[in-house]
């Protein structure tokens, strides 16, 4: 996907918003926002908007004196959904649709995104989508379809703490179908994408195998991930991709792909052909 | 009120939606993007948002190729405010409170500003504002207390087509308490604020004075303002200033101002101690 001339004004933002929510001051905000805009010549529309993401998030890193500024919110958000975790397998378990329902748990995991928005609240986001959760494009069936064909998975991860629901999905998936599970985290810290260690925090070390994809931006841009993980990518039979980052990034690819993502932003629900904050099961075109 | 970092996407936000609003291409917005990004380091959050707004619509306006590039769009405003007029009109004629409801629909006519959303329908809101409409420090018996007193009034207008609830309300004025108006108007034309001859299209002159503020500010920024406007400002024993462009360059300034506005913004409504979205009549400090 490009960035959309909406996306500019949309990084200002998230300046703002990220820099609030790490304390950081007012003058190193505003001296943020003045950087920031003072390299809007170099970007370009025909870039995937989370390619421009990483100039942005590495300032961010810079003025907040950390490599990793997100760590401790990172470690919360594992926390918050370790503890939901039990009383959501228990539901998996009990239901006659376990692959259905923890699909649609991993998919309301993806409201766990401080790039888009700071307030969620994960439980509720929860029980909103088994209760009257609005999808769009919802092609659970054809995903089963491919996933019992499938002789492995790669599972594209994105935030911290959804981990926890995709490590749900993965286990399920493992006793429903047996289909192998690899897990791919961010290279290195990007806002609160999951790196190793974070979904080694989720426990997914127990369902699947961890690769980096190479790759530190906030999705997937293939010509900067590792050629390890482009040879996964390229022969890889099924591919599920999480969040708007790696749809952002991964959209128009051609490969067995498909998107589990919340649509959080206006730009992106356009681009699907939902409505904003909808649900989203879509095999690549 | 100073500017917020929060103003600074917002300013961004506006080129978006402004350029696609007056149909510009693409490439003309992306490179007003890329020419304002490259003022920000002028900008200081102590100056009031509408002196930087300045920039921008003169920007706007050379890429527009038009020195009033919302001409049409005004003309529409005043037209379908136009249309509206009888009805109000009747039913102020027919209730008990005549004042307290032209105050009101002087107040719901301010959901009409392409500078902070494109979308609204005015007969749904003027509706919305008779039937269920929230407000915020709603203090018209001190303004109705002080208009009973005041020789004269000062009203400083703000957006076209709001400028025939204007109308309605100087007219009830003038019924009920016969209190003189001296309509206050832009220099020259700026977004959709009224000037001269949008006053004049209103019908605002059968009823006021209409005088420019001397000022091409989306708002009354007084060091911008004439020697003759300043003087009628300073001396005026009671002012009305519509819309957050006049609050935010007149808040804070000793005066007494009551300001009527719809906070149509989240900075606004958190400095006015409002909920967004509601309908405001206070006193200004």
């Amino acid at each position: 996907m490009k960035t959309y001339l909406d996306c500019l004004p949309c990084f200002m933002n998230q300046i703002v918003r990220v820099g609030r929510l790490l304390k950081l001051p007012e003058a190193d905000c505003l001296a943020m926002l003045r950087e920031f805009a003072g390299r809007f010549d170099d970007f370009e529309l025909d870039d995937p908007p989370p390619k421009t993401a990483m100039i942005l998030y590495d300032m961010i890193s810079r003025y907040s004196g950390s490599k990793d500024p997100f760590k401790a919110i990172k470690r919360e958000s594992t926390e918050k959904a370790l503890a939901l975790y039990p009383n959501l397998k228990k539901r998996v378990e009990l239901t006659t649709a376990p692959l259905s329902l923890a699909a649609k748990f991993a998919v309301a995991g993806n409201v766990i995104d401080f790039g888009v928005a700071s307030q969620f609240d994960l439980a509720v986001e929860i029980d909103r989508v088994v209760d009257d959760g609005a999808f769009g494009h919802w092609q659970e069936e054809s995903f089963f379809k491919a996933l019992e064909k499938a002789e492995w998975l790669l599972y594209l991860g994105d935030n911290t703490g959804e981990t926890v629901m995709d490590r749900l999905f993965i286990e399920t998936i493992a006793k429903e179908t047996g289909t192998p599970v690899t897990y791919v985290v961010r290279e290195s810290p990007i806002i609160n994408d999951a790196i190793l260690e974070d979904a080694l925090a989720a426990g997914l070390d127990g369902c699947a195998e961890i690769v980096s994809s190479g790759c530190s931006a906030p999705g997937t841009v293939l010509d900067l991930c590792s050629p390890q993980f482009l040879n996964s990518f390229h022969s890889a039979p099924l591919i599920v991709s999480k969040g708007q980052g790696n749809y952002e990034t991964l959209s128009g690819v051609n490969a067995p792909i498909f998107f589990f993502l919340k649509a959080k932003c206006p730009v992106i629900a356009d681009h699907l052909g939902v409505q904003l904050g909808d649900l989203v099961l879509t095999k690549g075109e």
